[in-house]
């Protein structure tokens, strides 16, 4: 496969999957990794829509952690998306995922209304207009909510889902009232949260959350998720979710 | 002191500070002792209103543990009340706490709109009508919501509150979808969080708010507070709290 200038490709160490990366743009982190994690037990079977799914990281890895039927991948940028397309292409999955070029604003009108069986999303976590822009486009648009803010994503979702459909979302902990407040207005009731410490002493760096369409009220806070123990070395758990263990 | 049936003094082993409580009613328990803990640095000076006061526990706590000018705890039942007007004569305390016999629901009427600086409240826990309520009456309204519910503690918490001043709320992770919604539709937003876990491994047992009234957006999920090591004794931030170590 040929890629473009700056990009590469890279092995996700997981069922012999690669992705193309462009090393000038946003690549993709661990929150990725955990959210794909964190909503393994898809049914099968399940359509499942990936909100911003940039790279693809996140399809291309349900992909293989699931069973799911369809996977459909919605990414804004052009170029982006192009690349997320090849990295399906070369993963053969062509069959299974489909990356859509197209803002998450509407994208009921794209897929339809209650057509999903799951949302998982790792949407841009700033508010625009916070935060250093001297970046590129690419990387403000991915970062920040430029183009579509966490309340287009959690409408859009509630719109897609089918009932009792199941929402994931990675997000930072600084905007878990948000997430919180926005999901009950739309009626994706909040149902389990994760919170990710970088380890057992410190603040926590990301929220992993489950939410369902139209359900009853009560959250279920899990037990804690570390990504490093004490001496600085990823936990068991990690590289477990890393396949390195 | 003359106890009355079921009475007992315990020693709280902090400054000297007693309570009394009944041991066929609700005893005061970790929670309390926590939330006291999470609220310590409040300004000298300050008038602390305690929604929920039961046994006075968060109030003679708080008595020692800050430099307030005054604390107001409020409590509906009028038996619980007299014991811990009892307790506030037994720490020598009637000039710093005043034990209020009111429903929280209309507490403003009775304290004032923009009165206190701070609000500290370990609220009943469960809705009314959900759990066992095979216990006597003093217990089921302390447990549950039968005579005021979250939204009244918060929309009470909004109207007593100065601008800017600070709630600090002890609660159970499955209403955390409930609080963090309710905190933001009445204006006390949501600013810290801290997740009490029983152990590294386990789900959250409980969680500790401070909200600011009419605060700008932007929450920080502390570090966790674990009230087990694995080996099944407390930790030393636990007995550091509890003034053991």
């Amino acid at each position: 496969m040929d890629l473009k200038e700056n990009e590469r490709i890279d092995d996700l160490e997981f069922e012999d999957l690669k992705i193309i990366q462009n090393t000038k743009g946003f690549c993709f982190g661990i929150d990725s990794v955990l959210l794909s994690d964190f909503a393994k037990n898809i049914k099968k079977n399940s359509t499942i829509v990936d909100l911003g799914t940039g790279t693809g990281i996140i399809s291309i890895l349900l992909s293989k952690k699931t069973e799911a039927k369809k996977i459909y991948g919605i990414e804004l940028q052009e170029e982006v998306c192009d690349m997320a397309s090849r990295s399906v292409l070369l993963n053969n999955l062509q069959d299974k995922i489909e990356i859509i070029n197209k803002n998450i604003k509407n994208i009921s009108d794209t897929l339809g209304i209650n057509v999903s069986d799951v949302v998982v999303t790792n949407p841009p976590y700033k508010k625009y207009g916070t935060g250093l822009l001297n970046e590129n486009d690419s990387k403000i648009i991915s970062r920040h909510e430029k183009e579509c803010t966490l309340e287009d994503v959690i409408k859009q979702s509630f719109k897609i889902l089918k009932d009792k459909g199941l929402f994931y979302m990675v997000h930072r902990p600084d905007r878990l009232v948000d997430i919180i407040y926005l999901m009950r207005k739309y009626k994706i009731e909040p149902k389990e949260i994760r919170i990710v410490y970088s380890n057992i002493k410190s603040k926590a760096v990301l929220v992993l959350i489950k939410g369902i369409k139209n359900a009853g009220e009560e959250l279920k806070v899990l037990s804690p998720l570390y990504i490093y123990n004490e001496d600085g070395t990823y936990t068991d758990e990690v590289l477990k979710i890393y396949n390195k263990k």
